[in-house]
């Protein structure tokens, strides 16, 4: 860590131990919690805390919000001044966010959204309630609203919710002269500006003029002479993991959004990007855990179960039905009690084995790296993988359950158990994907459930099936 | 998709239809096929399929390479004319790119490496077997090799692993006019350059300035009064995740690298962290499979088999384990063969509510969002959320197995199960990934693993034992 860096992260971890000082000296502490409304009772508290959270960047500011268990977050909210509000609820967890914006009026909301951004306003809104968000929009200026509509009306996953409208242009027919000369009129160029966008008459875009390339040639060159005319360009209504892609690819840091017809209507830029691949690969973790949402780690008992509870509700009924599968065994377990001390191994293996085909394949998906016609090659390579892993892993268990029972007929049907219970594991963690993702379903979402669901059922019924048939 | 975009999909698609008709046109392909060295058997081919690469971008390339099985693949990597073989090398998966270098002489590996930076000949060594790096280090020029083996020095979850060496460096002493100048010396700025770095005479980095500063002010400014003082600067030994979340919350572009003494020593670019963060939530994702590398889906059976046995392993030792609980109980299982149909929900459920509560706090700390102080906070939490679930779900499947098998006793056992095991989930779901922090370990590895053995074997033996002690 440098000094800057470690500078930053003292200087954080200093506010956040001062911040926590202050809210539990006792003497104050009592003061606000009789009171029930700090803002109110403790302005020495207030101003305390404000000239401690002022000084932080608003990601900072976020990060200690978040940190912080909920009733001292609203104390330090309330007390912030309110200017960089807006940036702050862009930044916070969506758990986070709801909490400090129900503590808001609409006028505070308000105010922390005149400094944003229209598309950030757009964002912002897509995070409130329905009614609030509604409030809201009708407290902009007309022209403010007309922008935040349009960015409002894209789905959060396409290119038109994440593009600004913070573009510099030019025409081609100018000098770089010219240009150089137009810039020094601006106060500040938009973050994340690497480039110009070049338009005609028409607002079309014809070109991009990289800095770069402004910067190298000399004035009296045309802009049309130095101007690309090879973009990546993007359409509002695009997939925005495919744009995010093509950042990646070809290590874009804007790029400019385009209509039906070409013209220029707003840019992307790489922090938007950056933050979207960070809330996919979130978002993917937590829902492979069955959390619907963000939880934050403080949050009250009851919202915890509420995010929770489908999954288990799923799982409690898949495990239920396996649990059936067993049932129509029992005669068999009665007469031979080891098989249901060995039925949990086949199950499990089943399980990690399928787990282990779908998060490949799931991976090669996402990465469009699994061509329609491949699935049958597929097949043959993972039911392969099976049957050695199956006579190899199988083998082993059913050497020592033989061992353990002295009976070389368990050991045998423990290995051809897991020799098919492998090769079910192999078939439906290929199929599961390809057919989901046939029926235009996201293969991500619940493929592991359906797994664990068919290797444990199929383990039973193969491993207490053919004990049936050879044993009792 | 806009037009551009189309275009390019439509052409890579197209191209890889050409390759593979190319390659699979029945004369041809037995012509390639006999001759077993393709690259000599067919110039007619090669000469086909070298006019359909050549015009790819080195990702598109890299893609198409991905995309075709291994054989395909060697024919059309022969066949490319290799000016840009560095560059697709470094875009391809580990995997693909194991096959490809293995296929390649040292001689043609030197030539692949003279087309990159030096600090991307240091991450293509980073990725060859350690006696082909060495002969390629040896092939370099003596310049080359100082810079490469100076970014050798780092591993590769360090900053200096990651940055490149195309820094343009400034006097803080000259005017924006002489900045301007100098700059129309460059045949073109390096890639992701948003900001010149201003150094002093002992080459100590002093400040930036920003392009956007650059353009908007007068050319009699000197660079002084326009840089920026306040740096986000990073040391080669930094931590390269802290870096990226630096990158993602400071929405930086491109960033200086300083040695101790704050002498400039490199840069670090966006693109690489676009490419780190993607990677970094790859290899959770497959690690979380017990996947040990991203694995070629076309790989051959054996390099599967050896890819995913590790974790097979370790999951049949713990299935053993659990098993043989299981066993203990056997006489309880005899007399009462309910037992062993209901064991499976109360062991699946435990695991499901261990494993969101991991993946929840595993975010928090990678997120540095858990103090250590909180972890008691958060255990009385979870513990609250154990309990309503337990009564909840243990309530329903207690009533429903009381009703199934016409027993009262049984039903209250299975929900008392149910409500224990997931105390006992969450108490190891909050203990394992903090105990893991505590001994310096990544609480994203094993924990899964550990929390399913524990809720697995301990449902097995809390609901055994609490039916052997009440129902048999």
């Amino acid at each position: 860590m440098t000094a800057e860096e470690t500078r930053r992260r003292r200087s954080l971890a200093s506010v956040r131990a001062q911040v926590e000082a202050l809210l539990h000296a006792d003497a104050l502490a009592q003061a606000v919690h009789e009171a029930g409304t700090p803002g109110i009772a403790a302005p020495e508290l207030d101003a305390a805390l404000r000239g401690l959270v002022d000084a932080l960047h608003p990601a900072d500011f976020a990060d200690l919000l978040e940190t912080l268990p909920s009733e001292d977050r609203l104390v330090v909210w309330r007390a912030s001044t309110g200017k960089r509000d807006g940036q702050v609820l862009l930044e916070v967890d969506d758990a986070v966010r709801a909490g400090l914006v129900a503590d808001m009026d609409d006028v505070e909301l308000l105010a922390a959204a005149a400094g944003l951004d229209p598309d950030e306003v757009a964002d912002l809104i897509g995070e409130l309630p329905a009614a609030r968000g509604r409030r809201l929009l009708v407290g902009l200026t007309p022209e403010q609203r007309v922008r935040v509509q349009s960015a409002l009306a894209w789905d959060e996953d396409q290119v038109g919710a994440l593009m600004d409208f913070e573009m510099v242009t030019l025409r081609e027919d100018v000098s770089l002269a010219v240009v150089l000369r137009y810039l020094r009129r601006f106060d500040a160029l938009p973050s994340q500006t690497d480039k110009l966008f070049v338009v005609n008459d028409d607002g079309v875009l014809t070109g991009v003029l990289p800095l770069g390339r402004l910067l190298v040639h000399g004035p009296a060159t045309s802009v049309r002479e130095v101007m690309l005319t090879d973009v990546n360009t993007f359409q509002p209504e695009d997939d925005a993991d495919q744009a995010a892609q093509a950042f990646e690819r070809y290590d874009l840091v804007s790029a400019p959004v385009v209509d039906g017809a070409g013209r220029l209507v707003g840019r992307l830029t790489v922090d938007e990007i950056v933050d979207r691949i960070r809330a996919q690969s979130e978002s993917a973790r937590l829902s492979r855990a069955g959390l619907s949402g963000t939880e934050d780690i403080f949050a009250p008992v009851t919202r915890s179960v509420r995010n929770r509870w489908a999954w288990l509700a799923i799982n409690l009924v898949t495990a239920f039905i396996a649990s059936r599968v067993i049932g129509v065994f029992e005669g068999s377990i009665e007469r031979l009690v080891a098989l249901a001390t060995l039925m949990p191994i086949v199950a499990g293996i089943g399980g990690n084995a399928g787990n282990q085909t779908i998060t490949m394949i799931v991976r090669a998906m996402a990465l469009d790296r699994l061509g329609a016609r491949a699935t049958r090659r597929l097949l043959r390579k993972e039911l392969g993988v099976a049957v050695i892993n199956g006579l190899l892993w199988g083998g082993v268990i059913g050497v020592v359950a033989g061992a353990i029972y002295a009976s070389v007929p368990l050991g045998a049907v423990m290995t051809a158990a897991m020799t098919l219970n492998l090769l079910l594991a192999a078939l439906m963690g290929v199929l599961i994907p390809t057919t989901m993702r046939r029926l235009g379903r996201d293969p991500a979402l619940g493929s592991s459930v359906m797994i664990t669901f068919v290797t444990d059922s199929g383990g039973f019924f193969i491993f207490l099936g053919l004990a049936t048939l050879f044993l009792v």
